[in-house]
């Protein structure tokens, strides 16, 4: 079968999301090393995730999430924040610069097929970060359309219903074995794409041995797909 | 409040796909006039939506109601055609060409605020639509999405609830008078652009003295937005 259509996660696949939110702590009043504040921020987004999928969170989208976790954060430090400084945190997720090769690869990739977002992220925060990047794509999908996050497979479902493809025709590109070890689980075929860089210099090196593709960045996926496929 | 996104009607706003159709009838064996059957056609489209709205007829996307609506003219003027014929002319509504101003002027458009589709038709349907006419959207919003079809006013309420807005600043463009009476109903507000052809030449005058905007062209409808904003 042929790959028709491609989903992309964002955060950390397509956007450098630790360097843009170090920047926003260096800005704030929060006292510490901004990086660090970060990474440490960011890894309470998976454990929030598995709560609002397992029902023992109320459904809440990614400003919601984001805005409690750095509550946490902020509390476990005994840091004391404005309510508009912590807004102003939450809102630098909205504007986050891509990695060098993803405008051009995504202009590459839609020119034989379709491509998407397909990210925990929900649509309006997806479309500020498009639109911060100049990212074209040709539909914005987001979990908050399943209402349900990642990696429950109905995630990965719904996208290839909505793009009207069959489940063995759509691809995961992702940084994240977790999420393309979710998207086989629902059918979709895997692309791996490295970010060396996601959690700075030093980042632990990731592989996905069981994608159908491992990359360096987007135009490479590009060369192999298109060379793989009749022009 | 501003206007900070505006979500445009696709069939006859954006695209003419009177033209479209016809091309196809004219190279189907259904006998009689292209242009008269593609009107025929098109005129079968707001009664069975509202058979889904209202209950008596289940949930069918762009396809699966076209397909009902061909079958039912083809019945009625006697026409057998085979399948892969009706499956062919069912087709023709994701290849329909915009109106020349619609490049441009969503081009225009998007510079300062989010534009979106929210259209009837399903989200493949648009996404072909929009890869045809090399029409960039920030986002594809679909009748879908809200499982409703327009003028329910959960449709138009779903835009504005995915796009992060008001429904106050939030702007419907369309055609069609019923469309943005829909809108207004669910608190949007609304452009009328005037589509002298989209019923051919003799195409009946259309007006909308209650839209916050009567235009002839998307350029002219970013002409006043821009020139009533503060840039």
């Amino acid at each position: 079968m042929a790959v028709r259509a491609l989903v992309f996660d964002v955060f950390g696949t397509l956007v450098d999301w630790r360097s843009g939110v170090a920047e926003a702590f260096r800005a704030s009043a929060v006292p510490g090393d901004p990086a660090e504040l970060a990474d440490a921020w960011r890894e309470r987004y998976r454990p929030i995730l598995a709560e609002v999928n397992e029902g023992s969170r109320p459904w809440g989208d990614f400003d919601d999430l984001h805005l409690a976790t750095l509550d946490d954060l902020l509390e476990e430090r005994g840091v004391e924040l404005a309510v508009e400084e912590r807004r102003r945190l939450v809102g630098a997720w909205h504007r986050l610069d891509p990695w060098p090769d993803v405008r051009p690869g995504l202009e590459a990739l839609r020119r034989r097929r379709v491509v998407a977002t397909l990210s925990n992220g929900h649509v309006a925060l997806l479309v500020d970060l498009a639109r911060h990047g100049d990212l074209r794509f040709d539909c914005v999908l987001s979990a908050e359309l399943a209402h349900a996050y990642k990696p429950a497979p109905e995630v990965y479902q719904a996208a290839a219903r909505l793009l009207g493809v069959a489940t063995g025709e759509l691809m995961l590109v992702a940084a994240h074995p977790w999420d393309l070890a979710g998207a086989r689980g629902a059918g979709l075929r895997t692309a791996f794409v490295d970010r060396p860089l996601e959690y700075g210099p030093g980042s632990p090196a990731r592989e996905d041995p069981e994608a159908d593709e491992s990359v360096g960045s987007l135009l490479e996926l590009a060369e192999r797909l298109d060379g793989a496929e009749p022009v």
